[in-house]
Formats: C-alpha cells, structure tokens, sequence
C-alpha cells in the first residue's frame, strides 16, 4: 500500500511521458483551464492545460484535449490559479512534535509539497539509525520529503554528551542514501572557522558527494570569522536577522534562507534587501525551519510565510519563486520540482488569490491529495520500532533528593548562586547572580526573586545522573513542576519547578511514558504531551497534539507562567551553543567562555 | 608540466581556503581594490579585495590585507570591474577550425574561461574514441572545458554514413568521464517525438547519470511536437529565432540559448523576451555555437556576444549574468564556476567599461593568463595520435571519370535534372530542377544557369566511393574545383567545381595533406587550409589559420564566388537534416521527405 505514493525518476518514464504529449496515450489526469504561475519565467500564462501522467507533467500548455482519453481524471480549474506545490527549504519536522507521516498529513491541505528536513533532534537521541528511520517515513510519504544528514550532533562537544554522536563516517555513509540531500545546518561555526579536522570532513564527505552543505551562522559579526566560514563551504543560512545579513550572505554565494517559524519573524526584516535594494530575488529561499503543531493547525505551513511576504510587500510572483523553483535550484532539483513544466513531479496547487493564498486542492506527483483543506488519502505510517519508542532511560526512580542543589560545604545562612535568565520571546539567556537561603545544606528556590530550581536529568545511558540549578523569569507559584524530553540540543530530560518531590514525580513519569513533557502541580500531574517517539514526536494528529500543547500553555499560565511560549523557553535552556548560561549533563555552562562552571559565584 | 593547469575539488581544498580567510595563511594572489561584479545578487560592488588560494577565491571582501603574506602577488585593480570569467553554454570547437588548445588560446584574452563544448564534429569521424581526445587535450587547458557527449552520429541514420556512430552504450559509458557534462545537442527531434527508443535510450542514461541533456529543435512548430519534445527531457535549447521561441522554451522549463555565432545572429530577435516583455531573465543564457577562427582573431568571443546583447537593449548586469551564473547554474556547477564568490574557481576578467567590455586582464584558476590581449601562458597540445591524424582515406587515386555524373541510359541530348540551390546566408538549401546537356553520356554543368559539379567523396572506409550531383549558386566561372574535409554532419568529403579533373586532383591533394581545405584553378592548388586533425582542425595558431582561410576566401571570390561566406556554405551542402536538397554518401538526399532520391528528374 505505502509503494502506491512512490515515483519512477523522469529517465524511466521518457516514453510513457512523451506518448501522452504527443496524444498517443492517455494522460491520467488533466487539469484544464487554469492560470498558470510560470515561476521560471514569473508569468501568469491564462487558459492552460496541465496533462499528467505517471507523476509528472506531460504537457503543459493551451489546449490538452489530444491527452484526454477515456480513463483521464478532468479537473476544471475555472480560472483559478495554477501554483508549484510550495517548498520549504530549511526546517525540522521534530518541532512539530509530530512523526514525519502526521507532520506531511498537517501540511498537505496548506499547498506544501516539499520539505527539506533535517533531523537534527532524532539524530541526538538516537544517531544515524534515528535518521534513518525519519528517512524511513519520509520517503513513504505522498509528499517530497528529502533528509538533510545532520552535521552537529553534540552542537557543543565537551560541554554535553549526546545520546548517539555523529561521525564524519556517518556522514559519509548516509550521503550514499537515496533521500539524503545534503548535509543539514552546520552550526557549529566556530569550529569551521578554526579549521577544525571533523567539521571540514563532514563537509568535504557531502561536497564530494556533489551535495548541498546548508549553513547556520548565528553570529552578527560579518568580519573575517563570517569569510572564513563561507570559504568552508556551507551553501546556504537561515540564521541572518537582519538586512545587511540577507545581503552579505548572497553576494558570497549563499543562499539567504529567510524564516517565519512559530518563533521565528526574520522575513520582515530581511526582505528588503529584495523590495528595496532591489537584488535579484534568485538566491533568497523561504523557510519556517521550526514550527509547532499548533501553528499547522491554525495558521498553515509555507503557505503563511509566502503570504507573509507578500503582507511585506514582497510580489506575489517573486514570493512564490522563493518557495518553489529558487528552493529546487538550490539543491539541484530543479528538472524534479519547484515547477510546473514537463517531466517535473505534478505537485501544485489552486487558489483562486495570489496575495491571500487560499488553498483549495492540491496535488502531489499527480495525485489529489485534498481539496478545500480535507485531506483526500492518509499518509503512510511507519511501524517505529521499540529502540525508537524506548529512548527515556533513567536507570533508576528519582527522588526528592535528585533535584537538590547541595551548598558548598561550610556555606553559611545563605550562598551567592548563578542563575540562569529567561528572556522572554528570544534564545539567548542572561548569566545573572543572586543571593538564596541555604537550610540543612542546602540551597533553596525563592519565588519572591522568580527563582526556581531546574535540573537536568541524563536520559541516554541509564546513569541516573542529574545535575541541579537555577533559573529565573518563569513566575512559578506554589507547588509545581514542568518535565520535558525535548531539551535542545542533546534532549536529555530538563525539569522545572518549586518543590524537589514534584520534579521528581514529573521526571519519573516521562520515565513511564517515555518522553514527552509532564506538568505536575500539588501532588498532580495536571496535564501532558505524549511523545513516544524518541521523547520528541507524536504518532497521533497534529490537532490532538495541538490541543494537549494548548492545554498545557493553560495550565502552565494558572502556575503563573505569564510567558508567551513557555514550552520553547524550558526547551532552549539546556542549548549550550548560544549564550550566555545553560545547563547540561555536564553541569552548568558558561555559554559565552564555552567552559563548565560551579553554579555559585566564587568571585 | 601539463599538470601545472590542474585544480583540486574545493573539497580538497577547505583548510586552506579557510585558513586564508581567517587570515593564518596567506593568499596566492589578492586583486585589490576592484570594483565586485556581483552576478549572484546582480550588484557593483566598489573597493572590494579578491584574495585566491588553491585556484579558487578565498575571501571576497572590502579588505585582503590578513590574507597577503610575503609571497602574495597582487594585482592592483585601481577600481576597473572584476568580472567573472565568460562561459559560452553551447558550441563546437571544431568550428574554429582550432584544436581546443588553440582555441582557447585563442579566446583566453577575450575573457572567455569556460566552454560547454560538444564535439560533434569529430564524433562523425572517430566516434567515442575522438571525443575522448578532445576531452583529453581540454581537459589539460588552463581555462575550464566541460564536454557534451554527441547525442546523434550519425544525424540521419539511413540517409548517411559516418565515420563511427554514437550508441547508447557510448553515452552511458561517456557520462563517467570527468569533464563530460551532460548529452549534446539532441538534434534528432523527430525520432525523440516519435519515442525512438535510441534517442530516449541516450537521453535516459544522461539524465540517470545526473547531468543534463542538451536540446536542438530546429523547427518553428511549437505545436505538438514542441511539446513531446520537451516531455523526452532536453534541458535547453539554441535553435530558437523568434521572441517566441525564447519565450516558449523557458516557460516550459528549457533554458533559452541564444547565440551569436559567425554566422548566427539570434540574440538581437529573442532578447526582448527580458527587455520588452520583462521575463525573468535567470533562464535566458548566451552562447556562440559556432565560432570560425577569424571571428576569435577579429572580433573577440564571448565578449562580443555580450557586448552585441548590451546593444540589443540589455542591462549589462544581466546581459553578464546570461554568461556567467545562468551558465553555471544550468549545469549544476554554480558552486564551482560563473560568479565572483568564496570557494569558486577564480575566473575572473578586469574591464575598465561594462558596456565596451574592453578585457585587460584575465584570471582563470588564480592564474594571471592574459593581459592586454597578450597570453601570458602557452596552452598545453596533446601529442595527437596517428588515427586521429590520419583521417582521409581515398583508398586510391581518383581521376577525371570518377566526377561525372553518368546520363540515364538512352538519355537524348539533354536531360532533366535535380540541382542544389544554395541561398546565401542560410543553411536550409533549395530544391531545383534544371535542363543540362548530355555528352558522350555524362551531363555536363553549364555556367550560364551557374551550375556546377558537386560530388561527395567517401573518406572513412577507404571505398573510393563519389556521388555526383549538381548544385547552383556560387557563380564559379573558368576552370576550378573546392575540396573540403569539412562536410557537416558526417564529414566526408565535399568536391564542387567546373572541371572534373581539377575536382579529382583536389580530392586527391586532401588525401595527401590529410584534410582541409583544397581551392585549384588551371591545373594549380591556388589556395589552402590544412586541416590534419580529424580533417576538421589546425594544431597551428588562430592567426595562422584565419590567415589562410582569408587567402582561400579571396582565391574563391576571384574564382567568381560572391557568397558572403562561401566555405561554410560548401560545408553544409551534406547535411541531410536540413532541407531541402542535399548530397551525402549514399546519395542526393531529399531532405523533406527525408528519402534518398535520382538525381534525375523523373516525373
């Protein structure tokens, strides 16, 4: 049943494609009267017929009629506007805390038909066999999904231990993986720009592979460090922010891929560079590289960000390129999508408004796959196997105990701590200081202050290990705890909270239902997101996934947490990549020196 | 030595190019203060320092000084344009008559620093064996010859004879070679519209191989058959004459090649497909197709064809753009060649004028190749070996009898005959019919109706083979007779002339000089071109052979020939492809009905 989705490549079905162009042979579906949004020329070509068969376009041009045989599909576009299936150039399905199979299933209906993922947080978790399993349901599904291999796994070597790493070698293997299209995110950059042995390999292992090396250059500094990281050879980034960034980075022969995710709003800022320095839009790609379910549900995929660039003034047409064929160049596929011409998969879309983007049917290498946001077929699942759904190992249940932060000996009434700062809406938190009651040795949370305690639970290898904090800027009142699996980037388990027995009960409940987030508060777990699937990823639809997240936000919002996107906060606080203070494994780190720290100020 | 021109991938060169980035290293060369002609972001780009390790750029930026060490050279731009080095997306070497080593010394100074060459030509004699001799000498050239495989020798099967034909297997064997590109010119459209499973066959492996088939639809009907054409996969096209066809190719997905050749003029008719109807020009390329040797020493190469473009109305950026980054990017090799950027091979011209383009100095792999119009370099010559030298073979002496055209039996004093009509300045010919005198049983030509003698020599197999015929129109007078090796498509030899003798002594003299071209007037060879390579090139210098093909066009004009460019028509009178009337070695060729037809009237 899954082959039902697979296509033949082009070369196979040369002459079936040019028997029905030539009206020897029946299309299997036409598409008749549409407007056609010609991206390679960035034309609106009226009255067009589309004829179809085995996947791709056969015919594409004003009168389809010789292609019409008995057993030929007929849609009647009526005018409507004929648009390439969007593309997203850069994103991780895992942050949709959904499978690659609800993930295409969510997006379907939005007019997206190809993803360029990377499964960067699998990978974490469980290394190269984890991608491969996204690979697995990625290339099962009636959608494109090509896998970029991930390049970083630890982002921060030696400041936190990975559940599996990745290897030159793995990189190397998976590069001779059909589905594997390059190599995903190098992010750690610092490292490039040291010349460092492992990073240079892996991009060597993929360039050799005649492969696209995508980029991830978070830093402001356009100086020397910024040029020797492009003469690495990463081809494209997603990290730039502002104007300047989207410029320097096409004039040095990247791609700037400009993103909204949930969290991201770098389009606005950005597109300038386009609507008015007036650079040739060839080179600039739009992407959402992170959204969540909820975002899926109720305000769509790449269609949102076309139309928000459109919203920025950004035309139509030129919008549309930036998801469609710039995308497919970019990473060599330009004669397999990002278009609608002969011999490209027949994925498009209709909409009857270029600057709204509403999307009414849409299809996928010929197949109608839905109409007016119902999907028409279901997407294939993968039977995940038990190494995938069996990835929180604590060793051991967890006690109060675990989740205490013991003063230093000889401490007196009260210890001068570091305290890792939220900072609400950004990544980067503040390296702050306070002064906390010590009693019976111990250190304790002070909800006047916005303290609280936070912990990080080693979940890869059975070590019980646990290493305790603080934080502040959550607003937790009372009695409470929040446990998480997804806890960027290693994803052991972060734990949150007010009461050390709490946190323990939080923790070992992630334990019982294998990942996923578990929010606890006097004696109770008040609510919780079940992601089985390497304590990352749900197997079930992103509306029930969405409505347990919205339910959580509630609770947490009744636990005090004011926070626009609390969940993403507690997720990005054991990131030891960006500054300034995180925690990991290893203890706490000073994200700005790179180095492990004691949790007290000992200046 | 040779190997002195060699460039390693820019895998094998990160640290190093890294390192000179950062500044740890120095640069080979750094170009300073030149102004950036950005193609990526179609941009000028003042005061910008280009620094090159490796053979490739390093760091683009506003400031080289950390990448010059003690041995650094540097060039001062003094603010001219650093342009990257031209690309010419389609043409046949052969048609300079030069070898690929004086060929691209030829052009080296024009700027031009990568050629998409398919060698064509020579495949019609020595078949795979003679491509890869091509390939080898180019591949030792220090600009950057990429090779399309030869898609169709012989052109017309069953109409003609070549010396050796391209098979599939041939195809699929070339498409591993490093340095073949993709497939040549499929200019056997029919046959791929009617599904012929050869063609598809050679498409296929291309296409399965990654690398891109080129197209030759040499038709005006952009009806149905236009579009079976493009369902069997060919990736551009230069054929096109008309806005049109331009516009037609690239909405359907075809890059639009538009050439400016010796005696092409194709861009002035298809560029306002982007300067009038303002089509994006990303898909638009620039070609020459076929360049003879005197143009390169007269008038320049891709230099002119861009500077023509820039007349027609085009905006120098993008008329730059359709030779560099459009170029480049067709063929998958953006990361490697056609713009100005960190990791890509350092071709690059400076020019002090972007509409006049006047070259000064030329780079290509970081090497300072040309300056002034002077070589700096010798081009490295491949010791070609005797089957490639030996190429004409008569298998005997001819004389007098064996050009006559033989009277059908009992024909009365004259009789009714089919005659080649040349039409100056064009390739097709017409088919006309004339009344010629018979004596003792032979027809005789008749200089008042300026018709004369053609016959076609079989030079491959040693048959000592000649087809007689008549053709009109190059206003031959007195006693002469052309011979030419250069005999598009299947390069026997080509003999016109007024005396039967004189024709049998240059025919012979091609067989001993072993190919070229032989003009004889009154018992004398009054002019020559050698050509020994293939009987199609020179080993000697552009100026050289320009030289003496002025001579024989001077000879050939005092024989009473105004034709504009009566060599090249010579040369096509056996391309049976073309309609309408044609000679080949099997026969007169009706090139309408694609039938080998009586040179005799006969209805």
């Amino acid at each position: 049943m899954h082959d039902s989705f697979t296509i033949a490549p082009w070369h196979q079905s040369l002459r079936q494609l040019v028997d029905v162009a030539a009206g020897r042979r029946p299309a299997d579906l036409v598409v008749r009267g549409a407007v056609w949004v010609n991206v390679q020329s960035r034309e609106l070509i009226p009255n067009t017929d589309l004829a179809v068969s085995a996947g791709r376009f056969a015919y594409c041009g004003e009168d389809a009629s010789h292609c019409v045989g008995e057993d030929t599909v007929i849609i009647e576009a009526d005018g409507k506007y004929a648009v390439p299936g969007l593309c997203d150039g850069h994103m991780h399905i895992e942050s949709g805390m959904l499978t690659p199979a609800r993930f295409a299933e969510a997006i379907i209906a939005h007019g997206t038909t190809t993803l360029f993922a990377d499964p960067h947080e699998i990978a974490n978790v469980l290394g190269i066999d984890g991608v491969r399993l996204m690979l697995n349901e990625s290339l099962m599904q009636p959608i494109n999904i090509y896998m970029q291999m991930p390049s970083c796994a630890p982002s921060a070597p030696g400041l936190e231990t990975t559940g599996r790493c990745i290897t030159p070698e793995d990189v190397t293997e998976a590069m001779a993986w059909p589905g594997i299209i390059g190599l995903g995110e190098m992010m750690n950059f610092p490292d490039v720009v040291a010349g460092d042995q492992q990073m240079l390999a892996e991009i060597a292992a993929t360039q050799a592979a005649g492969k696209t090396v995508g980029g991830h250059y978070a830093s402001l500094d356009l100086g020397v460090d910024f040029h020797a990281y492009l003469a690495g050879g990463p081809a494209d980034d997603h990290e730039g922010t502002r104007e300047t960034d989207a410029i320097s980075r096409v004039r040095q022969g990247m791609r700037s891929m400009m993103r909204l995710g949930s969290a991201w709003y770098d389009v606005a800022s950005q597109i300038t560079a386009i609507t008015e320095k007036g650079l040739d839009p060839r080179h600039f790609i739009l992407c959402t590289d992170d959204c969540f379910c909820a975002t899926l549900v109720e305000d769509g995929h790449m269609d949102r960000v076309v139309r928000h660039a459109i919203d920025c003034g950004c035309a139509p047409l030129v919008a549309l390129q930036m998801a469609t064929i710039n995308v497919a160049e970019h990473f060599g596929l330009e004669r397999e999508i990002g278009s609608i011409a002969p011999g490209r998969r027949a994925d498009l879309f209709l909409t009857d408004c270029l600057t709204e983007l509403p999307v009414s049917d849409v299809f996928a290498r010929g197949r109608h796959l839905a109409s007016q946001g119902k999907l028409l077929i279901e997407t294939p699942r993968l039977d995940w196997p038990v190494a995938a759904l069996n990835t929180v190992k604590l060793g051991r249940t967890l006690d109060a105990h675990d989740f205490r932060l013991k003063a230093p000996n000889g401490a007196a009434s009260s210890v001068r701590c570091k305290v890792i700062g939220v900072v609400e809406n950004q990544a980067p938190t503040k390296h702050l200081k306070a002064i906390l009651p010590v009693c019976h040795g111990f250190v304790k949370s002070d909800p006047e202050q916005d303290i609280c305690h936070i912990a990080l639970v080693e979940r890869h290898r059975r070590t019980g290990h646990v290493v305790n904090a603080l934080v502040r800027g959550f607003g937790y009142r009372g009695s409470m705890a929040l446990a998480s699996t997804i806890a960027h980037d290693s994803h052991h388990m972060i734990v949150v909270g007010t009461d050390p027995l709490l946190m323990a009960q939080a923790a070992n409940r992630l334990g019982t239902i294998q990942g996923g987030i578990s929010l606890w508060r006097d004696d109770a777990e008040i609510a919780s997101v079940h992601l089985p699937v390497a304590g990352l990823m749900s197997p079930l639809p992103a509306q029930e996934v969405a409505a347990t997240v919205m339910q959580l936000n509630t609770e947490l919002a009744a636990c005090g947490c004011q926070l626009n996107n609390a969940v993403m906060q507690h997720s990005l606080l054991a990131l030891p990549v960006i500054p300034e203070l995180r925690i990991s494994d290893l203890g706490l780190v000073d994200a700005v020196s790179f180095k492990l720290v004691s949790p007290f100020d000992e200046d």
